[in-house]
């Protein structure tokens, strides 16, 4: 059976994807960007520069003046400037198909579930939120207004990450056993990350995510037991409210165990290695902007080792896009909700198992 | 106040130390090799070839034919071979000094203990033992019997491991936050490590204690908390007595937290990645009997690269040495039981924390 595109697009008609429509007509989505901060002006924004499915058409700024010059760069007209008051108005906005959500993670749940609201997608930047009730309400609040949702889990759309899902699953390493990961960096006192309202933790919230979602999609399995250990080593103030360490263990129900470390208190290159029966797999850098690089010893093939000539801001090009055509194509994206919201899940029982510790 | 070295013998000799006389008085220590596997014929006995401190002057083995091929190399005589029953009769040979236990785990407590009754020192291969009770029942008749009693850490004598050592406790790495380590390989089917009453245990007991010993003796500090999980995956009959993989994590007082892997089931390049506030620290391979490397970026030093020149057997040398040194000087060896008993006690918590599975 063969259905015309006039007809899936009557199809999607029929139920709220209203404003897909206009972006399918024009081929590209629209974003309005949420926050402007390193992420969005040094990484996503550009990205977008690069690509024609996914525009900056809206920005969303506490400052004005900062907006404005923003603004400029990417033709974005004056009219839709919105500032957190007015951040609802988007809803008559018809050039924003989807927001970009690139705010301290505690402002993650309320953004996406206005911008649901205001009947736009949300791509949100991880970690989700800064607790499971609140990544649930903005998988609830998307379900209902049948918008999609997608965490900007990068690595999941990065080639060399990808190849090393692919080796992985194509069982090149025989059965996987065990792997490590980690990664952290030395945050500096006065950041949002430090401040547990906004931030929700400390490094496990930023940076160990990226080892725990590496854990998951490199396997394609899910936790069965998830425990560690927190501390603070630096009472210089930067921790009275979030961890400096985790140590964590994930144990998988194939039986594959991974032990990864995160910190704010020492620069950890990303990283993760695999150990399989027949070979093992090394990410290093496994998580960063750019240079991302995997080595493979693997017997019975010659080394493998490659490395993502695509620098910054590409990796955002290609995530953006990503989201764009699910947008498009009206398919549900791999990083949806539920991808964060599980992960949000493991954090909080790390946490939750850092309790037994008697500091 | 100066003691001469007559005094001290004297000293010594009003103890039961009169083998050690004998021993000081010819300057080098005579071991009895118990147990001709691998690691002694392949590695410790021609490690004591190399020096002049440390001979081999007596062999057990259940073989005659093979302890005699053996004693042909080394220049022991015909009465210095025993078997395993025969054994206690080492108490008379003033040629032995010490013996170098180098039997499967289990065995490891019945002959030191023999050995110390028999009035010898005892250089016992890692694990020390497959029990807590084993461990402290060694620690309790080699105290009895005032004979010396050292686990064979090799690590622990290696020059790129001490390296690494003081740079961290210079402070080099500024404040180390979180550390990682890896050691396994892949067991065949019928090795003894397999057989929990022979092993103990699995990949923990005999290459995860090679990550746990170093987590403590690059921090100099003992765990404050300790956990983690077992599994195993290949259900091809050799994993039907012991886990075949493990990962832990590891809380020290001073809030350093350290997370490893171990297997049977893939070969683990042994490694360990040292965090800390001023730089990183990479031993890789850590634990290898040949080209121990150390990589170090530390900020405001140029890299550091440095590799173990001194292949095997020369590790064994060293170690054999260092214990040589301790009995002709009388000195406490820095791995000696207690230490011992302290991995096999972390061991047992590891071990007990995986019951909380419900697989």
């Amino acid at each position: 059976m063969s259905i015309s595109r006039r007809a899936l697009l009557q199809t999607a008609a029929a139920v709220p994807f209203a404003k897909l429509m206009d972006a399918q007509e024009k081929d590209h989505i629209g974003y309005c960007i949420v926050g402007l901060g390193r992420i969005s002006m040094g990484h996503f924004m550009p990205g977008c520069l690069d690509s024609k499915k996914s525009r900056v058409v809206a920005l969303v700024s506490g400052h004005r003046d900062k907006a404005e010059k923003e603004a400029a760069k990417y033709s974005v007209t004056a009219g839709s400037l919105y500032s957190y008051e007015d951040f609802d108005k988007i809803a008559g906005n018809k050039e924003i198909d989807a927001v970009y959500i690139a705010l301290p993670n505690s402002m993650h749940a309320e953004y996406s579930i206005r911008a649901a609201k205001a009947g736009k997608h949300v791509l949100c930047e991880k970690p989700m939120a800064t607790s499971v009730a609140d990544a649930q309400a903005m998988v609830n609040a998307c379900r209902a207004a049948k918008t999609k949702l997608m965490i900007a889990y990068r690595c999941q759309y990065e080639a060399v990450n990808l190849e090393a899902i692919q080796i992985i699953q194509e069982g090149r390493l025989g059965t996987v056993q065990a792997m490590e990961s980690a990664n952290g960096f030395v945050e500096r006192a006065g950041e949002w990350r430090l401040n547990k309202k906004l931030a929700g933790g400390g490094p496990l919230m930023d940076m160990g995510i990226y080892s725990l979602n590496a854990c998951r999609y490199l396997t394609q399995e899910e936790p069965r037991y998830i425990e560690g250990f927190c501390s603070v080593i630096d009472h210089d103030g930067r921790f009275d409210e979030v961890e400096e360490n985790v140590s964590f263990v994930i144990r998988f129900p194939s039986g594959i165990v991974a032990s990864c470390s995160t910190t704010y208190g020492a620069q950890m290159d990303g990283y993760v290695r695999v150990h399989g029966s027949k070979g093992t797999l090394h990410l290093q850098p496994a998580f960063s902007y750019e240079g991302i690089k995997l080595t493979a010893h693997i017997q019975g093939e010659p080394d493998t080792e490659k490395t993502n000539k695509l620098n910054d801001p590409a990796q955002f090009t290609t995530m953006a896009d990503y989201f764009s055509d699910c947008l498009i194509n009206n398919q549900e994206p791999k990083t949806n909700g539920e991808e964060g919201l599980r992960d949000m899940k493991y954090i909080a029982e790390i946490y939750k198992s850092c309790g037994r510790q008697t500091f």
